[in-house]
């Protein structure tokens, strides 16, 4: 009974039962969102009531759709959702996304369980209950609130909707964009691990960002990850006594012991953060950095300060920090740089610092084999960030990010243009420090 | 020879030695902050060539200058530095910022020396050389840049320009504003510990943020701050071996070893972070949540995952989460609440919570004396939070904060919006226990 997600997530139709003219209503603002995220393929509001909505026709019932359905979208009172799974299934959905709660989560054990088995005996595959729906942006299929319409690499499974929306907001904000979003829910049917799999084998999918507070299924779990071909990164919750209880409380699925999950992530080698930020800056890093083949770290700095301050965090992490052979800090002193420049690992250019300085020191560097990774700070508000170093993504190997603080309102449009042409941007040196960290070898 | 600062900060008058007509330079950036930040004293720019400049006539020397002057501020190559402050003596100045750089860092102590000696012998006290000036919000006195506007409590010290400029920018853009910032320099004169105690005494400020990466004269930094009769936090970098390294190379002052100040902090009770995020929250926390009477904390979330977040982080900093009694619960089901919230700690309103909700049950539980401080956890696009909460200023002792996520551009209104009422926002729910717990008495 194992159904090929694609079916499900590429979806050449949808309904959405439950569509509400109501503009503050879930049955409303997803329709809304199908419909404004570009969505190509055929869209059926249904709701009783019939009528017009958003310029569509409204259907009283799945039957009187015409023509085939690949997904029902149930944004309903819990106890109609069973009935609509074979009212569904008879008109070809192979899959169905149950927004709605009242299952499990609120005692209603019964029905999710009716649910479930209406699903199996008609062959469709689940998506929730009480979940916040899916958007995969390769079909440009939101069904889910908020609307992320920036396309990009990282997928995200969430067992909270909150954290999937945060997460999904702040690539839409970096112009880092999403594959995938899927909010779990009760996972009465299909599961984390389902997803994970499916992302694994979607092509424009580079990253897993996943945030449980439990496994379904360990033993999967564990299969799925060991021979997974890109990198999975995870924030698992309830890791104290009393997060383990209200975990329970939220989601009622436990896989055990906090520690046990922590040896679940070395066997498998998926990397395990402990707060939300470190969650998106990992996976934004495997997007946007290439992984350095060593663990040398070379700074590059306006503020000697925040080049301090990346070392401090550099040496913590396990990266290096080389001293620089005399010939190079020879052809240094020889360039046009800035008077007061101190050539050392970091190598501070002081406030007189161009965008274009940056960029010669870098290629100085590259040529020298001295760092694996390379590591920007914009200590004031310097402008032409971004044209100066679109040039640099072929040095080092690629491995470089940039930090950029303290600029006002300059930083703002630098960084806003930095990270729109692909440039890894923190907002402080330790976290740029810690994402370069997280990619070298040591952790590999 | 000690000098009350209070002369310098509220200086009625300021000369600006090397003022620009090119808008890049410095002496124009300094002289146009200081006539927008809205100063009220006597402005007088000065450069060789006359003339108007932002329209205030331009004098060609300090002689020159009609009547008395408090400050003069130089922006000019290093070695015209010493005979400024004569000339400026004479004119009654008692208090100098020498910006310009090119003295010790630059390998020229000699002259550093003479800028010393010039202004003992004449009766100046220095900030800086090479630095990024000072900004005194209650005198509207920006002699530095960026403009920061905003006036708050907040006292900002730092051995680096940029990482006062990063901190100076978020107290603006989140409305939590500024009581002064220093950018120390290479404190040839004034030193960390002179503005610590200038900022105890000044009336507008609550906390002191202070970013250092050594103390120049370790026993009178601990005479200074033990007496502190308000908070201090602090970011010591230089941390590590190559830490230590680079800040040398950037300040060349160092107290000693790093663990020597790790023995400072306790000794003094300064409160020593370890990121520049962290040295902002704290101090933010500082201004706006009023400090817990006792560990136990109550969380009131719609996001059941960002609850359980809130609870890992607050059992790993030592908090409690009280078990909530019978009878509140009791109270709690009779309300007019959300169908399926979970009455429990964290309290889970669901996705259908409302802003009231949270006020309503934050006034119910003020009543139970259950919770000596409250976590509001808006995992959704709620709207209205701002308004809603206002009410709850003087509930639980005013201990409570606010994280909003997940919430796309409502989000950013809210968050905006509760900011500007004086309200406590962090990103994340990890990043509002911290600011919790940092306030609870644990740490006191």
């Amino acid at each position: 009974m194992m159904m090929n997600l694609e079916q499900l997530f590429w979806a050449k139709s949808v309904a959405v039962v439950g569509a509400s003219t109501n503009p503050s209503k879930l049955g409303h603002v997803i329709l809304k969102n199908i419909i404004n995220g570009g969505y190509e393929g055929r869209v059926y509001p249904v709701n009783r009531a019939g009528g017009t909505l958003l310029d569509l026709p409204v259907y009283k019932n799945l039957n009187s759709i015409p023509g085939d359905l690949d997904l029902c979208v149930m944004v309903v009172p819990a106890n109609f959702a069973p009935e609509l799974i074979v009212e569904g299934a008879k008109k070809g959905a192979k899959g169905a996304v149950v927004i709605s709660g009242g299952f499990r989560e609120a005692g209603n054990e019964a029905l999710e369980q009716a649910l479930v088995d209406t699903a199996r005996a008609n062959g469709v595959r689940l998506i929730g209950p009480n979940c916040q729906g899916f958007n995969f942006l390769p079909n440009r299929l939101c069904v889910s609130w908020p609307l992320i319409t920036a396309r990009g690499a990282m997928a995200i499974i969430s067992q909270s909707g909150t954290v999937a929306a945060a997460l999904a907001g702040w690539c839409q904000d970096e112009h880092i964009g999403c594959s995938g979003i899927v909010s779990l829910g009760n996972q009465a049917d299909l599961c984390e691990t389902d997803f994970i799999e499916f992302f694994l084998g979607d092509a424009s999918t580079q990253v897993i960002c996943l945030y449980i507070e439990g496994v379904k299924n360990g033993r999967r779990f564990i299969q799925v990850c060991k021979g997974a071909i890109k990198p999975i990164v995870v924030l698992k919750s309830g890791r104290t006594p009393g997060g383990e209880r209200a975990a329970i409380t939220h989601t009622r699925s436990l896989m055990g012991k906090d520690a046990v999950f922590t040896g679940v992530c070395r066997q498998t080698g998926i990397v395990r953060v402990d707060t939300i930020e470190s969650l998106y800056d990992l996976a934004k890093s495997v997007i946007t950095i290439k992984p350095p083949s060593g663990n040398r770290l070379m700074i590059i700095s306006s503020s000697g300060g925040a080049g301090i301050m990346a070392v401090d965090r550099a040496e913590m992490l396990g990266l290096e920090i080389p001293e620089l052979p005399e010939e190079l800090k020879q052809e240094l002193r020889n360039g046009e740089f800035p008077r007061n420049m101190i050539i050392n690992n970091p190598l501070d250019l002081t406030g007189d610092a161009l965008a274009e300085h940056y960029a010669r020191v870098a290629k100085i560097i590259d040529r020298y084999y001295v760092a694996d990774s390379l590591l920007l700070i914009f200590g004031d508000p310097i402008p032409g960030a971004a044209d100066a170093l679109v040039g640099l993504k072929d040095k080092l190997g690629g491995s470089f990010c940039v930090s950029y603080l303290g600029g006002g309102e300059i930083e703002k449009e630098e960084v806003n243009s930095l990270l729109s042409r692909g440039i890894s941007v923190y907002r402080t040196p330790e976290r740029a420090v810690q994402a370069l960290a997280r990619s070298a070898p040591q952790y590999r």
